[in-house]
């Protein structure tokens, strides 16, 4: 299915060498302020060639809304959009020798198995041009939710290879290590990190300037070498409502975690003290409540019908999630990108038709790291996972208000 | 929603203090053989009180088929299982405090700020315990796919704690580090290992004595300090035909990732290289392709319409998953679980009616590591998972033969 | 998919030689009061054996809660519920040629088709046993509809063969006729009709005494003639809230036209005018609108966050539903069943090998007419179905606020 | 939802005044021919300005194939199709009443209620622009079913107002009534009417001269009286292989009731013998079971994985379905559609403000009759759901096979 949410749901279609890439929005609450240039910033984040160090090809990606809209506000009804491909350019890719072979940790293969048809484009709806799709319906969704609940997403590069942003991972006591969420620059971030400031660090979103220098010099390194590197992304959600994610198998970090690990190119995703979290100490690890101060910049949340939560967790090693559901915390989780598959060396690989084995040669400027890239994608899956919870909590929110009522 | 799967289908119910947990399977092939001892040995390894370092409480969990059979076969209806509650004691975990306090990372407070309504077993959903209907609904995926598709999966503890089965990441060349699937311990464990010997590893189910002996000492020394430890599974599902997991969101490793995270307690996930993958050259990480070597072993998956791959991968850094879709190779991933939030300490937190901080005193004898027992849950939601990729692949795959025939 | 609902959620399992019929309600909002002695009830009148016109066996069907309450109040989280078969006695159905031949207009022969194997029960899942499950949820679902928002549900025999309550349909001016909602004796029964007035008229809920005795003598006449009759139910939703139903697709008649259909031998539905509105002219159908008097009545759905619709219509040709959407008159729908394909005479029939005909004989006693019975079940589906579209309003609802609020 | 069916998945968007309709295909299998040209005939069938009787807008409609789709053939990805509003002239409608009256028996008011916002196309997904997505869909899976499976959707208007192709109800023995089933009228179209002979009867699509001539007259007559009538379509489904249909909540006439009750405008649904069969006696709407004739054109459906039923029955009160479950007999049903709502006479009605009544003036040229237009709507929907169970039964039927050969 290429559909992602039960409440706010989002379909999306178009592969590299079709007409257009297009998503459907299922759901939107009507009355949003909504147009064009409402989604275009994120799209125009996503893009390549946005500096040396990424791919030099220029895509348009101009976003139209087709329905669901008038005179600039949602009307309730499916909101339908499409991006043009404009530069389609299918034989870019070295067309001799990857008709002959399928590409290594590409999809070309696993798409041939599983649907006994080649396209050209290989595994199309695998490539990075889909998650425009994603992005622009993100779009939508995290403006629902900043205007509506005032909730935050920020993502930032956290590595590239083996250059990271919270270097090793501080020693406590003993056997015990720690986790992210007290790392020292981590706290930094959490409650005040922007998107205008992650972009001050292009090209590569680290929001330090020498880790950012040292991660720009090791992507020019590679490139030079027609190497790749991975790399990851730590990702913020703020002003949460308290009481979002179902028990039992649609817990919170569960959707989150099929959103993020549906990108391109994922290989691992943690939420709050993650794989470190396996490491701690139960006392050390449990986060101890505490009474949440009386603030008023909390009022918004609360004048749309979810108040916030009355507890506040002192350490945040849940990551905002206890249970499977959110405390009001700020949520945060990182996510693995592996290096990316198109390369401009040559490879040896085996012949789609099993007949022998050879040599693929992959011509052209190829993004030797695409995490840059992939942080507007990571934010718009955080943004539709969270308004489908969202929805799915008022479904059942003013029953419960009713139900009390009645008593 | 209490419901995982699309096509293989899995509904659950029940808490602690319940009459019963309940678990309906939806869609199940007929002609399946089934009766209730094809379903209890995982209940049974997912039950506590296996040893001296696991909780004492024995819980009887027999499972009870309610439809969906007749004379030892699966009819194609709904499987409706029921397991009772026998041993129920909501008052055993220290009443006068936990009533005044939510309990630290556990699901009281989330509960609460979800429904409104406070339950004697607090987040009764999240529990352990309702981890029961999972392990049995995916005992039934289990014997499907090992029947049908001779598809096995074998769970193993590979870590408690920082004490880990396959050590230091080992480091190759200069600032390159190397993956989990060219782990010489990994590689050793990947085509072989089965859950008798997994089993023989008891009670930490990691299979290698010193390992095994040093995490069981680490357990015992954290239950006398009434505190616990987290822990990794790593799991392996072998013969999985290729062409399973849907493009875009469904993708494999997401629905994957989603089975996972669902479970109580984990806090990470990460499919082939995982995080360590993100630090890897793609010269390095990718899966160059080999011809699949003519075996006669392979046939029964290719009997049942399912041919296999004719091309395999040297290497596995992608984890049997290329695309978001499995090549045919193994398929492996790491899960990690956070240490059990529930310890017999004094814990300083925050009152349910937030007037202020007090101590929370949890008497009982409380499992300082639940890793083992978890062994068989994560066995149960991958099978879920696979399953319903399988179904959803067969929904089309007719269609793809037809579509051929009638050209 | 043996669910209904996407919010309200209903999973079902069971047959009739299985041990037990069962049912997992999703989603069903926390804090409404439920115990058992709630479902009964509608169970009961559910129940054969009610008099000398229904068949005799006297189940028992007593309902158990295992899930999803506490102290007589819904968590929120699943209400798992079954019913044990007391009475399975699989042989009474005149073994020897139900084994040879399949039931014509029964399910045996196409659940043979669908699945490759045949069960003792024939269709099991096709068995008015399932209905069981149906009617226990519905009850939960009207619980909650009536206590939070006042909305009523009241079903009743409509016509048994050719002998109806409404009569012929009254022709007006020329090549016209009217609908079912200018009919004198609906239009008395619409505001007014409980279901302790239609059971008044057991054994056959038709709510005329000269009606009623007719019916009644007619399918005694039919019960010695070894043969059955068919018959229609109307159901009448009254305080539904205006704006339930989802465009296009999941329109409000469309949703319940599903849920209605897939009660067992069902053939035909119609809402508001039904096939008489297609007779109708355009001037005659509309349904003009007129301001809403002001009342107290409807206080109590106001004081839910849905207020009522400030206008109502002078006829209501609609049935309630305009658009896909309600518009706060009340829902009205007829449906038809089909006489019981179980009879006590001989039937020439082939055998399940297609090697030729003979004589199926069926002995024992069968209902000769189940609408009577069937009256609980359409009001449990149609429950269910406005439950849904209740919780899809809902999911979106506060959305609405929530962006004007911010405006 | 905006979405059809759970493996054959439609997903539409798109209301009068936005830039375009559009739809989603998702699951559609790979390796089917389809070109645009392929999807143009019916969206054609289904414009209005056909003849003297119809509405004299031109919409043109062409679809535009955007992604799913290379050289020709489906991908087996998404398939993205749009088709621009052309004609858009918001204010054609007598713009001066309409922002003031809500029309009666229209959805403007019920959207308004519903989303609280007011656009200014009324309820724009009501309208019947909105039906163009769903021919689009319903074409790509007519096509699919016909070429590999052989299965024919053939839909005509068997009533306009009171003139009626099939008649009165034939009486045949005494108290007892005759389903269409067994009209001669019926059984001579039902093994051989196609779409083109339907067309022959155009601007009526009533297959029968005479009636189609008393059909149009009573139209041109409604028109010249500003009014409008409904009628009745019926919809014969061949070649339709058993086992269709999911047991209990998916019943193939369940599934078909609300694929067709989701198309505008319609009031009743009856599959086989409908209302008529709440009349008959189980003796005589009992279907016999024969031997199915050894034939060759049968051979296709055999071929590609379904059998064809070896038994068929003698007469088909059932309508072809048999427990909710398809038994390979013709499947049909019939429609109601109520008279258009949009009529050229000035109308009574209540002002959106609650503040009186007023006229109502709808200027322009209205549809008197739709059920015309409506032919392909109906055949597009019952293709949407005949795919969709088709695919529900691939996912479990490979399994039955697998199963039986693991015994």
């Amino acid at each position: 299915m290429s559909t992602f949410g039960k409440h706010f749901r989002v379909t999306t279609a178009g592969e590299s060498h079709g007409k257009f890439i297009s998503c459907i929005i299922d759901n939107c609450p009507p009355g949003l302020a909504l147009v064009e240039s409402d989604i275009q910033p994120q799209l125009t984040r996503r893009r390549p060639g946005q500096s040396a160090i990424t791919t030099p090809r220029n895509e348009k990606d101009r976003v139209t809304i087709g329905s669901g809209t008038e005179f600039g506000r949602t009307l309730g009804t499916p909101i339908s959009l499409i991006v043009m491909n404009e530069d389609q350019r299918p034989h870019d890719y070295g067309a001799k020798t990857i008709d002959v072979y399928p590409r290594p940790s590409h999809s070309d293969w696993t798409y041939l198995e599983k649907y006994g048809t080649k396209a050209s484009s290989g595994g199309g709806r695998s490539s990075a041009r889909e998650t425009i799709a994603r992005v622009a319906a993100g779009a939508v969704a995290e403006k629902w939710l900043r205007e509506s609940y005032g909730i935050e997403i920020v993502a930032f590069v956290s590595s590239v290879g083996n250059i990271k942003l919270f270097g090793d991972r501080p020693t406590t006591d003993g056997d015990e290590i720690d986790s992210l969420s007290n790392h020292p620059k981590f706290l930094e971030l959490v409650d005040t990190l922007t998107r205008e400031k992650v972009d001050e660090f292009l090209p590569v979103r680290c929001p330090d300037d020498a880790v950012a220098k040292r991660m720009e010099e090791r992507i020019a390194e590679l490139r030079d070498q027609h190497d790749s590197t991975g790399g990851t992304i730590t990702c913020i959600i703020r002003g949460c409502p308290s009481g979002l994610g179902e028990p039992c198998f649609d817990k919170l970090e569960a959707t989150l975690a099929h959103a993020i690990m549906s990108i391109p190119a994922t290989k691992g995703f943690e939420i709050g003290s993650g794989f470190q979290g396996a490491e701690m100490r139960g006392s050390r690890h449990n986060d101890p409540f505490v009474s949440t101060p009386a603030v008023d910049d909390i009022a918004l949340s609360a004048s749309v019908g979810i108040p916030p939560s009355r507890l506040q967790t002192k350490t945040n090693h849940s990551g905002g999630i206890q249970g499977g559901i959110s405390n009001g915390m700020p949520i945060f989780f990182r996510a693995a990108f592996k290096p990316p598959a198109t390369i401009s060396q040559d490879q040896t690989t085996a012949r789609y038709d099993a007949s022998g084995e050879g040599i693929l040669t992959t011509k052209g400027r190829h993004d030797p790291n695409v995490v840059p890239r992939a942080v507007p994608i990571v934010e718009a899956m955080a943004a539709l996972a969270i308004a489908d919870a969202l929805m799915a909590q008022h479904a059942r929110h003013l029953g419960v208000k009713i139900a009390a009522a009645a008593q």
